[in-house]
């Protein structure tokens, strides 16, 4: 069993992520003990978005093309109109988070990063929420759309918006102690 | 037949609209004698986005409340990561998106603006393009997806980027002077 002090978790993000989403889950998780690791396709620094402006630079542990699925126990995706857009462009990113998946360890998704679940494919039959703009893309996905603060389906774990950080990071933590989902269906 | 040096057109934005988006078709169109309107669900100025940071704030000339589809021969939806996210979050704005589908006149939309079609649930069973990052969107909502620097289909206008914006703005116009598409189902 996987206790949440000795766990390796990523959060993966470009500029433009919604800061609290990165920093909040990125505080809480080293608070309980995890081993957290800023993770991006760039290198260097990656910029915040606070609200309506560019804020921090938050230091980048380690490039994309470093890591692999079999590192970490568990992949955090925040959120903010512009990180998940740019990301899911990106084919290296969207194959890791579908590897991610296909492992069955928790997967966690907030804001507007379930742009990058849609990307994935890996919504289709499953229960999720998300801020309430991409609402009709997860449905079109063929996600079941839930208004709750955070929606866990098979250790697939996401969050409508700033608000549900709490409930999104106790979440996060239950999940890795749960370790993978073995009934979660891969492609 | 109507001209477009006595065409009406409207452009719908708000904050975050990708800045060359908006001046450009608002600058040709009228050059070539449109009498445009800058429309939002704010009143006051609407603020530019320029790549990467805030730029020019654009005088609203009237508010989504103020107008009806009637009163315009055209529609255009300039992109921008910010502007059509918070645009889709706004039923009043989806709902007139709809209707001005629905009475068949040239309506046009660029990079990730396409993301109010998918809103107002017009791309289904069309050809169009966007801004790629979106792609998958598009397709979830039954559109045919093409990689082309304008696509047209019965009126529906469609372009990827700013890049495109000479093919885009040609075609709004070619189109304006066609008047409404006879053979545009609708819901």
């Amino acid at each position: 069993m996987t206790r949440i002090s000795n766990a390796k978790i990523a959060i993966l993000a470009t500029d433009g992520f919604e800061e609290v989403e990165l920093t909040e889950p990125l505080g809480k998780l080293q608070a309980a003990g995890a081993d957290v690791h800023v993770i991006s396709n760039k290198s260097g620094t990656i910029r915040g978005w606070d609200q309506d402006h560019w804020n921090r630079e938050i230091k980048v542990d380690k490039q994309l093309s470093e890591i692999r699925v079999t590192d970490y126990d568990a992949l955090v995706l925040p959120g903010g109109q512009i990180n998940p857009d740019v990301l899911r462009a990106d084919p290296k990113v969207v194959s890791f988070v579908r590897e991610f998946f296909n492992s069955k360890k928790p997967l966690a998704a907030i804001c507007h990063a379930p742009w990058l679940l849609i990307e994935a494919d890996v919504v289709r039959g499953r229960d999720v929420t998300s801020y309430k703009s991409i609402r009709t893309d997860i449905v079109n996905a063929g996600g079941n759309w839930l208004d709750q603060e955070v929606v866990c389906h098979e250790a697939l774990i996401t969050s409508r918006n700033p608000g549900d950080l709490p409930a999104f990071i106790d979440k996060i933590i239950e999940e890795v102690e749960e370790g993978r989902h073995q009934d979660r269906k891969v492609a």
